[in-house]
């Protein structure tokens, strides 16, 4: 029997335990949004890096601190492993299980026993995974095949905004062979989907006011009112829709699709090869959409995905939004956008370009920008990258043909790794999850223990000869 | 010394007690958007009908009950007292006094002690002061100078949509020779206002929601979906922007402006006369605005806050809107609008207008219309009309030359009074407040005392010769 037969074997056999331990780790509360159980997160997560061997430390950021971690296992090569310890809030959020937190299993039509917690899917569960994977190695008496770093930050629903900082002052110590971010990667068919990149993402609140061009000042007045003054909220409204369609197909804002590069020869490839695999109505339904905004299908389709940058409202609020009729000329009004950005877009030029648009559009007075989030998009690429070949024969070790993808729709600050450090990077692992920011977040129990047997095979693989 | 002079001394001689009443009166919350108080504050109503002699009934409707009641001073003529007994919400204000209900006496700058709490100045406080001045009568000894009705309603801010059935149910025994809204009708200058008519409203809440056009329809999903999927936000925020230019000075409904007639010729008078004494300046600073959407003054900017109909956001709700990120494609928005109405424009082809126009711009599938609020314009007159005839003399027995316009920006379901029953209406009264539908609402004390005295000479002109 194979080292890594044995360490299947340990996890097959000892899933009830590490389930336990899964439990636990997502039952801990770590809102970064309002800092709930923060602390007690950070600690679990060192704690976790120290019981596989390794030395770990909470290092202070101008946020929440870093969690980084060093297991010298006497091999040749090194992982560092990236996760995140914060999650998403459930502030208003309705589920069917009494409590977010509450590590329940229901068994869920057509899935199975399934996890229904904050954080199982996005991605405390992946993260402990690891954990538990290594665990079976030390419980066989099995070497680590690889030595292991962490760095495992408590920002990324926040936008990972410390985490560049940390990345520069721990540059040396970070250097490594490869990088991996580990997450449930099949869907809810069981097919395996692998992401090459991610894109960037600008995230900003706009604040619309009254002051010296109009509208009411220091507090909402009687809506009578609203025949002669300037309402901000109507401020806001316009200058959202003179940024978009109303098809909601295309951004308005001058220089906006400039940035924007072809598929490179992989990508076109690798679309091409998706169409075959690529399961539109999958995505619809596991969103619970009727339709996509374009009558595309198959590569043409997914090379809007991909390559398409978006201008969403992740939410607005102005005056009276209770029960009940109340007539108010607000004097404030929010939304929060964010830009998706595909390869080659930057930050800083979106920001300006939206900038721009608006002081054109007469704005400038009447709205504020506060950016909450940046950060560029990121390709690692298939051909050459040692950590991506290592996951990709993984699964085919496993029995699964994954469908990759040139890149994520969803974004990360993988720029670090490919950008900054310069490692090769891979993303990904056996296992099922989803419903990420909204209720009823999950995964299932069976994908938790492939995800497992995944992480111990890729350890394997990236330690041997590929 | 004359009945109206004893009746004047007393009122001086014990505001203290009358303002004890005040408070116990505006105390008591009475907030229609939720239900607190509503029953406990219909039987104070009903309290004072009957402190004064009359015969009082709290009658179910719907909704909130409305209090009827007659107080037969077998004198010739008969005044039906139009008031309400609810008040706007307090949710989410910032209160300069601990308790929007605790009845508090500040010292404003400028205008003295003033009474701060919900509902003194939009309408209990004015209510409870016609029963002061009916308490004088008594003390004094003197009779009512007329019998007296009363309809007081508990949904005026919840657009009084059961005050019409009411009415109708009611319509004979609410036959009277005057009718009469108090409220306090100088502005912190003093210089009293009179309206002679009001705007007619429409209330509506527009929602939108993905279904088979598109976009989410159960819950919130991540946000990097956008790039392919619709947003409900957007749809809303595209509907509202095509109601309306972005100077905000022009509804973009087809039709919308049809049905408005020019100024009568009364009402071109008054206005000629308003512009020698109509001061923009204070309107900007009782609000805390600086600058008018129009570039205009006097007369042409009192024409278009009376002659022009608006559509205004009263509030505005997506998506994730606490502190912090969270990528977000919201399933559904939600906004309030109202349209004020203008002379002879009417809610039911106001209504139509706007769905049309939704519907011409793709919308019908994905906004609902809700209505919550719809009644007509009414204008009441001066000439010829006795009630306000009654109230002009009675501003200027005591010394106030009356500022008349031919109606309020703001509304009220005075069509009842004015096409319904058919009776000369007037509405005013000394006394400063402000702030309605605000923090710190608020009513001066002497304004107080001056609005009670303004009661008992209006009772007295109306029952005798004018």
């Amino acid at each position: 029997m194979s080292a890594l037969e044995k360490v299947h074997g340990h996890i097959e056999g000892h899933f009830d335990e590490h389930l336990e331990r899964v439990k636990a780790f997502v039952r801990q509360p770590s809102i970064s949004a309002d800092g709930e159980g923060m602390a007690e997160m950070a600690e679990l997560v060192a704690a976790q890096i120290r019981e596989a061997g390794g030395e770990a430390e909470i290092v202070p950021t101008p946020g929440y601190p870093v969690v980084y971690g060093e297991i010298d296992a006497g091999a040749p090569k090194t992982l560092l492993v990236y996760g995140m310890y914060d999650v998403q809030p459930v502030v208003g959020e309705t589920w069917d299980v009494s409590d977010p937190f509450g590590g329940e299993v229901l068994d869920l039509p057509g899935l199975g026993p399934s996890l229904v917690n904050r954080g199982v899917f996005n991605s405390k569960g992946p993260l402990i995974g690891v954990f538990n994977a290594l665990q079976s190695f030390r419980a066989t008496g099995e070497p680590y095949p690889v030595n292991l770093k962490f760095m495992v930050e408590g920002e990324e629903e926040m936008g990972s905004r410390n985490l560049p900082g940390f990345v520069e002052a721990y540059k040396e110590r970070l250097q490594a062979d490869f990088a991996f971010f580990g997450f449930y990667a099949q869907d809810f068919t069981g097919k395996v989907i692998m992401y090459l990149g991610v894109k960037g993402i600008l995230f900003l609140e706009l604040i619309a006011r009254g002051g010296a061009w109009g509208g009411p000042t220091t507090r909402g007045i009687h809506g009578s009112n609203a025949v002669w003054f300037h309402s901000p909220t109507w401020a806001l409204v316009h200058a959202l829709a003179s940024m978009f369609t109303p098809d909601q197909k295309h951004i308005l804002v001058d220089g906006f699709y400039d940035d924007i590069v072809s598929p490179s020869a992989e990508d076109v490839q690798l679309l091409t090869r998706l169409a075959d695999t690529f399961s539109a109505e999958t995505q619809l339904e596991e969103n619970d959409v009727h339709r996509y905004k374009y009558d595309l299908s198959g590569a043409d389709l997914m090379r809007k995905y991909l390559y398409q940058p978006t201008l969403n409202i992740d939410g607005i609020i102005s005056g009276h939004t209770a029960e009940g009729t109340k007539t108010l000329l607000p004097h404030e009004a929010r939304a929060k956008i964010d830009v998706r950005m595909v390869p080659n877009m930057r930050p800083e030029r979106t920001l300006q370009r939206l900038q721009d648009h608006l002081e054109r559009h007469g704005y400038a007075d009447k709205i504020e920008f506060v950016v909450e989030d940046a950060y560029p998009p990121a390709k690692t690429g298939l051909k050459g990258n040692l950590a991506a070949e290592a996951l990709v024969k993984t699964y085919q070790d496993l029995g699964y043909e994954p469908e990759i993808w040139p890149h994520l729709a969803g974004s990360a600050p993988f720029y670090l790794f490919t950008e900054v450090l310069g490692i090769p990077t891979a993303m990904g692992g056996l296992g099922h999850g989803a419903r990420a920011h909204s209720p009823n977040e999950y995964a299932t129990l069976d994908g938790m223990l492939q995800y497992e047997k995944s992480v111990a095979s890729f350890l394997v693989n990236l330690g041997g000869d590929l």
